[in-house]
């Protein structure tokens, strides 16, 4: 059986998750725990080679690590990635700008927000919103007047994009204004087998 | 004819056309200037929807954006990208790494240093460091005992997460205790067709 390896809160991993969800792929499920160091044990540092979750363990033994090295594996052959390669590039294209541009703008102060820590890190949290807010405002120019972000039709590139974007105003961000990526974050929540970051917190 | 926008001194622009020449691939080079807002024009967003370089114009006139999309394109199907479904994804996550943990880390500081403005930003600049020296950690780890990040031979991994490290000291950073890295470094800079940053600068 595949076998994830994550932690309570990472969004990087819930994206695995929904996918594993919507494939309907059984998986074993190891949610580590960040701040008691376990990503840091020379064990899952044999596994994790960035020292960080998700890692996906296939059946053989071997692991992938980085999210969207998963998503992309998991995802290939399936109609949540398309086999046309014009639009298989444009599902890599979203994959690759929400890592670079808007994961940990949007998942630092997050974080810092949930342990209570923001008070003390405004000029941080100032400096990481100076750089996501204008990759939000791009990611909602794309939206406007489209259901998904490639063809027309729900894809990896949605999952992946919407993960920690739909976790932003927990990071402080004000979503107000982006009537198109709120419009789309419903629409990917409402795909079959969508599954919540934390189901049991609801 | 493919048709490459980028800039003189973009290293994610840089690594397309390693590959191009790499692959043999003739393109037309479309050189924009960013500081004069050749980004940000209007006409340049309609292909570029994150308004930026590089952008992979194809024959039929549709566009890629983002480096990692374009590397993964193009070498779909030859020998720098593997077919093992496992070893493709080793590659993807090493493209994924090096744009989350390693680019902007280099990227910003080396443009402050040859702007000459890194003396008047030395906090900032260290808060970058501090990012980026743990990721080159990590590939030195990796690249100890290996030639090559993903299985025996050369591939996109390799071009894509050494462009901007063989930058780093640009950017300020002591790469004298990285070995593993320079040595890596100087093997990819050996390979076929590799090509230079500025090739008229030598």
């Amino acid at each position: 059986m595949l076998r994830l390896y994550d932690s309570r809160l990472s969004g990087n991993s819930w994206k695995v998750r929904i996918l594993l969800s919507q494939l309907g792929l059984p998986y074993e499920r190891i949610t580590l725990d960040i701040a008691k160091g376990d990503t840091s044990q020379a064990a899952f540092r044999e596994i994790s080679r960035f020292a960080r979750v998700p890692v996906l363990q296939l059946e053989d033994g071997r692991t992938i690590v980085e999210s969207g090295a998963i998503l992309l594996h998991l995802a290939q052959g399936t109609p949540l990635l398309p086999d046309d390669p014009h639009e298989r590039a444009e599902v890599m294209s979203w994959l690759f700008f929400e890592q670079a541009d808007l994961q940990k703008a949007i998942a630092i102060p997050r974080v810092w927000h949930l342990q209570g820590l923001a008070s003390g890190r405004q000029q941080e949290i100032q400096r990481l919103h100076a750089e996501g807010y204008p990759a939000l405002d791009k990611l909602d120019q794309w939206l406007r007047g489209r259901t998904w972000l490639v063809g027309e039709r729900y894809t990896i590139a949605d999952t992946a994009a919407s993960a920690y974007v739909s976790l932003a105003a927990e990071g402080g961000y004000d979503m107000e204004r982006f009537s198109a990526i709120r419009e789309w974050i419903e629409r990917v929540k409402s795909q079959p087998a969508w599954v919540e970051l934390v189901p049991d917190a609801r």
